[in-house]
């Protein structure tokens, strides 16, 4: 069962291409443990980058995953959607393993970040101002790149990291 | 923190919307258990449904949520993709808890189950008979339909089959 890897060398292409997926995103699917039953459990969420390129969206308390988050931060985001067109089967794709860190609204970091997520996300105006909502950043703990049948990668936090001309 | 809660009574609209979520779905987001770590994982599978209506995913030994499949069959499944079109985060979306089931390929139902597969998936005929494939069914356990924001249900695996006039 164990045959050839299809594992594939990082080369700075895979890096680029991991970094586009992460920065075109709007939403993904997030995987985090039920606590109820320690099952998988995946959902759509808002993902966007904060001003440093590390993944962040916006949740409700009302939410499982949140509920989830918060009895155990790990967690997988997977970006990289096919639109409407091709196959979605060969469209490069990142799954990224991370940790959840729940933003403090009283932090220094909050109003630059809910100005950042505004930005990005207009719509969110209507509820991010609700208690129950929190800017969460997903940290990269590590990242599987499917470039598509094939070409695959594992990537560090290194590789994920924004090139230094992107501004932090 | 636990407010007024967001999940409504399940009616028949709530049933056909989350099936048609299901039969319309070429691919989804899979969420399963990292053997090496414990942590969820979240990757894009195949996802169409066998003659009976319920989930079916192609996966290959090489891919990392095989191996977590075999090392622990809970998973969870999100279907329902906004496209390019509207926003993403009030398009409706299901997320079925699973529990994977591998189809022997000497079993009696494999050359039909293939034969459904390729009849959805035609593109899979280069590499459906590899060794390292396999047919797995994704047995409903549960199901949370998100309709748009605050119309949320939560569904049985009873509510997931399909009319019966829709055949099997």
């Amino acid at each position: 069962m164990e045959k050839q890897s299809p594992i594939r060398p990082t080369d700075e292409e895979a890096r680029k291409l991991a970094r586009r997926l992460i920065d075109k995103a709007r939403f993904g699917a997030l995987a985090v443990i039920d606590p109820d039953t320690g099952a998988p459990m995946v959902s759509r969420v808002a993902a966007v980058t904060d001003f440093a390129g590390t993944p962040l969206t916006l949740v409700s308390d009302l939410s499982h995953h949140t509920k989830a988050l918060r009895a155990d931060p790990r967690c997988s985001l997977l970006v990289g959607e096919p639109g409407s067109k091709g196959d979605p089967l060969t469209h490069p794709r990142l799954t990224i393993q991370a940790r959840a860190s729940f933003v403090e609204r009283e932090g220094k970091d909050y109003a630059d970040l809910r100005e950042r997520y505004l930005e990005l996300v207009p719509k969110a105006g209507l509820y991010i101002d609700f208690l129950d909502f929190s800017l969460v950043h997903l940290l990269p703990t590590g990242a599987y790149l499917n470039g598509g049948f094939g070409k695959a990668f594992v990537l560090t936090p290194d590789d994920l990291a924004p090139a230094q001309d992107a501004g932090a």
